[in-house]
């Protein structure tokens, strides 16, 4: 199964950016299923039912999410119904919605899992006990298993690739909005990648107006951050193919593109 | 002038991978400058004299610092002559050694400048202010302006990227001890990445034996982080040519070498 | 001089507190300046122009702030014809507003000044530093000085107590919302009391509704945190007497009055 | 049944201000059980064999932990065997020791259960949901509880006091080392207080040597935190009589000893 990861789509210069490349990397990559964050799709906070319709529309099979999960309220109606949006797994067991889901493309399924982390975050569920629960569910159904960490800290993200090296097809951070440089596989067959990065505006501050967050850290004063809709663009992601039999990653390769990174066909 | 940093050397690996491939990195890129972050040279606590002048020995010219500074408590035995020593200028005014200093090579003078972050971390002086006030006085020797941002959030190092495009020839982010992806030069001219990355173990979390960092993270018990004396390296840097006119990058590179990128000649 | 603190003033039951036992409290004590903290009159978030003017209607002569200060975006267009409202003093240069007033009663003067804390709170300039420099500023004026430091760790609070020991004439914390019981005169000259505590709803948390606190603590669900308009008051407050000549505290006493510790004349 | 709880004993200074009020507390309460806080008991730093011993030795019944725990490794050894210590009961199920224990006096049973809170701490299990399931577990013994949640912030202290109104007899705070004024009986018949407040040198910072404390708040330097061997002492304390059959707490006091607030038989 060939797999694409977009990271956090941030806004609608994110969501237009996904529209214009993904039918260009589907088809580099043969992709069999796309996977993206969605936790800043609405304007930076969150994801409302018309965007994540749209998000299917353009060809995402599965939404995950992060800390900005319930920032738009709207989740809250739809959420029960969203059958391919998950939330983070270790979120209280209070919370809608579920953190894992199973997509199934030309005969092969694959779970796709969500978590926390709660290094300089709320104090959520054990992530590690949690994706030890869930893999060992999942593998009941088949060997491919994909998890987006959203964490802050690299030390939790390489803590829990590693942990679950030879567990997971494959282990993608999220949340730091910037791409990470060292995708690799590790030596059980599970590809890593620290933080994916954002896809949205590509000249501002994790996709935010710059001169506000420049000026929020020189003063402390409260700012209100704002996603631009217009600026240049930035599509961060992951692709990875995986070993239907074995679930394990076969190769892997970043995807970064923008001005100064250009897509390649 | 062309300039290559190394970030974070981690330990004896790291230390050996900079003596192992810096003669490499020299004859490939031409470099005039070496700097390199040395936080956690000794054994991922600080710095003691002796590896300070190994260092300098194999070619590094300026040292930077962080968070880990005063971990060894050698280094308050010979910070105050160790010219080519430098750590956070937004340290307090009480702390030893200082936070800037030029470096001269074949006619031309660079100025260093090592920063603090503040998200999550301690409350250190402000480093957007401390980094106009040493930005000022370095342009009164010469327009080459080179800046380590040691800081944990990616909000906090863009931001201070921005803040300082056009005005600082580079501004490195170093602490997290990962490469990000997105080295680039900013419209202002300067040279730009988030976070170099470490040199050192490559095959454990940020340096340190990894099941010991899991088992914290899973348990929250105390455990004592060690650095491996033994294992895969990773070399983690930046190459950037400046203008010794106008002080703006020309061009820059990411460097990244470990067994699944190694080393090109 | 006499003077009375009264703690974190919150929402509507917190302001009737105020006008319910002023009046009181002034007979009993003979009070000659009251200084309030006023973060959190206006429904839990920040102070409005009529809450401001309603204060000093019903006495209090000096309005301090805190975390909460800019909540209210009322306060952007008075702050700057508000002779008796300081807010920290060692926010931003940027920060509108001022951090130190003086208040003078028959004849004798007294600086108020207010400052912020650092710990588990946002990296504002360095209190202890700004704290001197006030200080040596107001002694110019009087020897009467007092200070309420708005800080989270009890730690930072008794440091900043006793490094003013025998600079200030009193020395309180606010932020917490729940009052200390160590209050005492320190050798040096200076009262000190941890934190006076707050003054609105008793039987919730920190004034907010409990149920939502409880529910937030639970499950990191997003809560809207409510001030109640009905249901029991406490009040916290802290007297001083100061000798007029040398600012010396002469005798404290803690003000607690709620149902289970009702007021006495 | 009569319990006295002793606050955080810090140092000989502590101890030794245990074994001097203690016998005269009992005397003046007609105390039947005594719990103490023990995490700083050796040195600030944890607790040992011979000091658990010796406090058993002075009349403590049960002895508390807190974040501190495991900061003196002698712990390692003996807490397997020692009965009747206790440590946070959402610590990690990998963690040694136990977090409920119930001592009899007089025919009475009591469960004396130790939680850690996770606001501005590290990502322990969930208090509350471990509170309900111990509690749980203590009522088919007896429906005496008594609960130590060692916490940072005064809204989690709060929050889980009114989350167990009616179901623990008593609920203390300990950790901040700062005795809070607001003891009270919640309308549920819980008797709770925020903070219990320290055990130990009087003229310190949380116990430690102020010097250092205040130096490292001005500097951000690294400081050796030393809790001194002379000098004045406080010990903070909380009573409560508890009816044998509901379990319901029927009147309670804060006990303050110092200089400023002697010792009244
Ligand atoms: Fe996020
Ligand atoms: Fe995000
Ligand atoms: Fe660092
Ligand atoms: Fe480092
Ligand atoms: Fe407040
Ligand atoms: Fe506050
Ligand atoms: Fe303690
Ligand atoms: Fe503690």
């Amino acid at each position: 199964m060939k797999v694409l990861f977009i990271g956090d789509i941030v806004g609608s210069i994110g969501r237009d950016a996904v529209e214009k490349y993904l039918p260009r990397l589907k088809r580099k990559y043969a992709v069999d299923v796309v996977i993206a964050n969605g936790e800043n799709a609405a304007a930076g906070r969150g994801i409302t039912q018309s965007i994540y319709n749209d998000l299917l529309q353009m060809g995402v099979d599965v939404i995950t999410m992060g800390n900005h999960t319930w920032d738009n309220r709207d989740i809250f109606e739809f959420i029960d119904d969203a059958d391919y949006l998950i939330r983070p797994a270790n979120f209280s067991p209070e919370a809608p919605g579920k953190g894992m889901v199973q997509i199934s493309k030309n005969g092969v399924t694959m779970s796709v899992i969500n978590l926390h982390g709660r290094t300089f975050l709320p104090p959520h569920d054990d992530p590690f006990a949690k994706a030890d629960e869930l893999i060992a569910e999942a593998k009941k159904i088949s060997p491919l298993v994909f998890v987006d960490f959203h964490a802050e800290a690299t030390s939790e993200k390489i803590a829990l690739g590693w942990h679950l090296d030879g567990r997971a097809s494959v282990v993608v951070g999220t949340h730091t909005h910037v791409q990470t440089a060292d995708a690799r596989i590790y030596p059980g067959g599970t590809a890593y990648i620290t933080d994916v990065g954002m896809t949205g505006p590509y000249d501002e501050i994790l996709g935010m107006t710059k001169e506000n967050v420049i000026y929020r850290f020189q003063t402390q004063m409260p700012q209100r951050f704002e996603v631009p809709k217009k600026g240049r663009d930035v599509l961060s992601g992951f692709f990875v193919e995986i070993d239907d039999k074995t679930g394990k990653a076969l190769r892997q390769e970043r995807i970064y593109i923008n001005a100064d990174y250009p897509f390649e066909a």
